[in-house]
């Protein structure tokens, strides 16, 4: 784990492999999308669905193909919380190496107003804690 | 168009919308590779499928959310190839707006040694001219 | 068009390729979803999205693998409505052959029960004209 | 397990959610050809990535909606192998109870020639005895 703080489990299944014949690039955004809601249950104890998180940035360092049968993790920490916005750096691991690194900000959205809005301070002690 | 030199016209599913009820992040990811596909066979005449490009970086900043409804279109330009890199820069517009920016690096591969190797100067010739 | 009465393209994607190299078997199901919502759109100017139609029985024959450059286009026809169900009958076409036929039924919902309720007589009409 | 000889289970991910707010319609065939991997895995020590099996027939009847935390299962069955077809009866099974049945017809296909083949009786030896 190094010096993530949160690891878990991902299934590859055999539709996540393309043309390539590997997994396919945008699904490693969705490995991330699937880490992000394992946290989110663990820590804070919610779905992603029942949250107001918007996503608004995306990165991905690929660095080796994954394969079908390979054992997938996605390790991840919160450097920092703002103060609407959550940032998150991952590894995604096959068989324990390295196969990519990410990095995502999602902000906490205010459904009234459209806007932002803080993060609240249960989720802001539950984060930092374990993230 | 502004400063991208290239457009194609994305076809946005109902399976492509959410839980949150907007385009998935990671279909975004999906856009910009059906881009890349459209971009090669229109200005190389050759699929992705059949070179040995591999991506290695992708960013994307979320500007707004694409409903399934919205008319979908994702512009690129190509700033300046490496020796064997492929830097791709992109807008992805719904209804003409920005619904978000994206930059990918792809790496053409050399199947033999499993390194990269050049891009072939017919290739460089027709992007710089198109791209 | 023989005898279906309404037909829709479709835009084959990358991502739509398989471990095997043609499109995925479980997409020609996406495929068929996005020819109900086109011709409900086009038909009853509703998305499905905002329908309470469920889908309970999907069935496809595979006639002949899709490549990625196909030309594909899904041909429909309802063959007789039920009180609240809504059978569909299709033909999958890649360059104009067949590559696929199949079946769904779907019904409409009534949210508040959670059983379901019988089709709106404008909608009848509608597709009855149409479909 | 009742009488279905095999049973696996299947990871939902929040990307198989839909704008209805359940597991997508067509991501229950992904499931499908999940459970068909992991037998093949587990009863031939073969991935469905080494043989060349088409899929030519699909049925999928829909009992209930799929949550994205629910717990899913897939069992099935191979009711009795043809020369070159392997039929398999599938039950999805959401926190143990059916949320769909379904059948299936593969063919082993000949890559020489491009019809079918036998299955190899090492295949059906260990098929019948486990399936």
């Amino acid at each position: 784990m190094d010096d993530y703080s949160y690891e878990t489990t991902v299934d590859v299944r055999l539709r996540d492999i393309d043309f390539m014949g590997h997994v396919n690039n945008a699904t490693y955004a969705t490995y991330l999308e699937q880490a992000r809601e394992d946290f989110f249950r663990d820590v804070l104890d919610i779905s992603l669905v029942e949250t107001d998180t918007v996503l608004v940035h995306l990165e991905i360092e690929y660095a080796s193909p994954i394969e079908a049968d390979d054992t997938v993790t996605v390790a991840l920490r919160v450097p920092k919380l703002g103060d609407s916005s959550i940032p998150i750096e991952y590894e995604i691991r096959a068989n324990g190496s390295q196969a990519a690194s990410a990095h995502t900000v999602q902000v906490l959205a205010d459904p009234d107003t459209g806007g932002s809005r803080s993060i609240p301070s249960a989720w802001r002690t539950r984060i930092e804690r374990h993230g």
